[in-house]
């Protein structure tokens, strides 16, 4: 996990921020916010909210009152402590890519399947640039469709040891989820106690939180388990084309999902979501890596510290059909945005293309080459008398070199960042090597990667549990 | 030009720039500065600076002294108004790519021409986010070497009309430069009262201002055209390996460069430059585009700032060999951080490739479209309370979409910036467009452009003076 000591970017004045919140109360409260389940209207109106059908028309203090009791800060547990995160404050926890109903390894590009789910979640353990292997890393296509979740927990629980997000199609499936961990960790109070899962609940902007979504909210957040409430905006399709639009209903919706969320269980700990980009107007296709998004990625930050909430937001996004230029620019251009606001959630951190359509091998590489070299980047600068080498200087003098140096000698093993995926190499030997672009390298890299790939040990009792509650739960569900 | 009115990011404490601080007055006092021209030596002599040989040992006030009679920002005018630039303050000027032995054009890699020299520079002029085609912005080799400034001057005056750089490879070049400014400008008095030229003058770090470098600086002090004082620093090779010494050797080294400028000719308009990365430890190569370097960049700034001077650093600098993805982040590590630190002259912005060796056309398109979005996104936000579109909520409801709200039709064509090279079309439509990568596509943009290119309307007896200080200077050569 990384920790980010380096400044935040923040580019609101306080003044911005008092339009922005007045600009969210007059949502809440003259709009209103549609919960698709019953339980979830019933929750605000015996709490004294004024309800008309599905909408609930908010009190903004009440909003806050509740938004209030959601922890600052948590922490989240994995089987292997080693791996257990902490949300909040400076720490900054990254997952894989989430929800690609494709993959693409070099130039195949093909319905992802159970075996892509394994690699992937594999590579994901493999590197400890990631926190957490995510979710939904692709969609698992050639398993049964009722069942399949069951498949994709198992994975991550059996192929990695670190944190894992649970599903959030059916209220089914999270209770499922929520069981199987119930199974990994040792029973349903140790996961109380320490959350060991986190779930991604999307709203369906705007203003609209649906039945099914809602229905794996309940269950998460009952048994204690947070939740990433994330408004879902793509600028021109499901908010406004301004930014400062977008901005307020991403507080409206974030923040009347974190009540529901305290009034389902007060103090479950919650997450501030931010998925925020735009459309091409040209197109009408979404587009990432954009300028506006990393405005509205900036902004984001600093209103979650400023309701003491920690958020997530940012990744590897990018619209690129391939592991190209344009991948790696839109990526790094959210990226970086998503360290300089000291982002403590980073969903789709490696392997996104395509819009997010494509789980792709060789960016999930490149991605892992960006997050390395940021964590060197954000971390801070140590500057002492010592660290000038007025030594040095003293022995190499004018127009000489520093490479047979002392100083030099003594720390050239660690003193920079190696590169890894990235290449120094001359043309000539760069030819020789077989003139392999970014892309081409990088397949090589993940298919070394996981012919070395050993899953991490895990207990045979509980394995044979897992084993016992798919099999059973798949049998019940008619897969 | 672009003027950068977001916030500076600054990593630098004030204790830090103190430690900093004392260790360039340590290096300039104690080891000394070396100046390969007596000219140079015998002004710091007479100004009671401590000389042995060709070292001067500088009393740090003394430099401070003289660094204090350069001015904060300053006025280069080009030879149509609309692209005078102004260096420093919140200013941004860009120039393209500089100093390139070789070119690539798609898979092809050869010797740079003077046909590329000229291609390029047209490129340069065509795109606003250009404010100069810069110098030497590929080597034409197959141009006469001992005239061949004179062809590149030529080209810069002719195909564009915006700001140069001069010619620096030796005295009588710079005086060459100089000529041809006067006749383009209409006198040495004109060019004298609002510099037209702005030179590159290269540290041979460490601790050394070698001859030909020094003989320029002095013909272009003499005239008041500004000077670009650069370290050029690859830690590991011509700095120690650590950050703060390499910035403590960079002060030193620019400072005593700028103090320099201040004895030959006080008030002479200066650039603190900085050109610092690192070498990749396992193989001696130049890395660019490294965490260390846009750390480097960001405490150039901010050190910059507090010496009251305007300054040079970042670009889309990178080690790559193809336009590919490593070529694209590593560019945008470094010209992110550029625009973080609000560089006010940016020399790089389009086209570098394999370290500098290349000038890439692709690699150009792809970097005006980093100069395009990062524009956008370092534009202050707008926040007031129409911005927030609380109508459009109104007329849209819950779970809708704008794409067809009042607000979106009114917006849509300029709401967002609009990708040009970078591509948003889904999978289908991009197979059917020729399944063309950015480098593919940049290439068709290039091409394109450079065949609807217009040379800038310039005065025919200006041309044919130019024509003929270009053939008598040539015929004095040799060439």
């Amino acid at each position: 996990m990384f920790v980010n000591t380096m400044p935040r970017y923040e580019i609101l004045s306080a003044d911005s921020i008092a339009v922005l919140e007045r600009g969210w109360r007059r949502i809440v409260s003259e709009i209103g916010i549609q919960f698709a389940k019953p339980e979830a209207v019933e929750l605000f109106a015996k709490a004294g909210q004024q309800v008309d059908g599905d909408v609930v028309k908010l009190d903004p203090d009440f909003v806050l009152e509740q938004v209030a009791k959601a922890p600052r800060e948590f922490d989240v547990q994995a089987r292997n402590p080693a791996h257990n995160v902490h949300i909040g404050g400076d720490h900054m926890v990254f997952s894989a890519v989430y929800g690609c109903p494709f993959v693409r390894e070099g130039d195949v590009r093909r319905d992802a399947t159970l075996q892509d789910f394994r690699q992937l979640a594999s590579l994901a353990q493999a590197y400890p640039e990631l926190d957490s292997a995510g979710g939904v890393i692709c969609e698992p296509n050639d398993a049964p469709l009722d069942s399949r979740h069951l498949d994709m927990i198992y994975a991550l629980q059996t192929l990695t040891d670190k944190i894992y997000m649970g599903n959030v199609v059916s209220g089914p499936n999270a209770a499922d989820t929520i069981k199987m961990t119930e199974i990994l960790f040792g029973g349903r109070d140790i996961i109380e106690r320490t959350p060991a899962t986190i779930s991604l609940i999307n709203c369906n902007s705007p203003l609209r939180w649906d039945d099914r979504m809602l229905d794996a909210q309940f269950e998460y957040c009952a048994a204690g388990q947070p939740v990433v409430l994330t408004p879902f905006l793509l600028m021109g399709a499901m908010s406004p084309v301004t930014i400062p639009a977008a901005l307020t209903q991403q507080l409206a919706e974030a923040l009347s999902g974190i009540a529901l969320a305290q009034l389902i269980r007060p103090g479950t700990p919650v997450i501030f979501g931010s998925f925020l980009s735009n459309i091409d107007m040209q197109s009408g296709s979404p587009s990432f890596g954009t300028p506006e998004s990393a405005i509205g990625l900036l902004c984001t930050g600093q209103l979650a510290r400023h309701y003491g909430l920690p958020f997530r937001t940012g990744g590897g996004l990018n619209s690129s059909q391939t592991a190209d230029a344009q991948s790696a620019y839109e990526a790094l251009m959210t990226l970086l945005p998503t360290f300089l606001a000291g982002t403590n959630f980073v969903m789709h951190a490696a392997g996104w293309l395509e819009g997010g359509l494509v789980s792709c091998y060789e960016k999930f590489i490149i991605d892992i080459e960006l997050l390395r070299e940021l964590r060197v980047e954000f971390t801070p600068l140590e500057i002492t008398e010592e660290s000038l080498a007025f030594g040095a200087h003293e022995e190499i003098g004018h127009g000489g070199h520093f490479l047979g140096a002392e100083h030099t000698m003594e720390r050239f093993r660690d003193c920079f960042q190696r590169p890894w995926l990235s290449s120094t190499s001359n043309f000539e030997r760069w030819l020789k090597q077989g003139a392999k672009d970014t892309a081409a390298r990088a397949g090589e890299i993940w298919r070394t990667k996981l012919e070395s790939f050993e899953a991490p040990p895990l207990d045979d009792a509980i394995r044979a549990e897992l084993d016992d509650f798919v099999t059973r739960r798949r049998r019940e569900l008619g897969d």
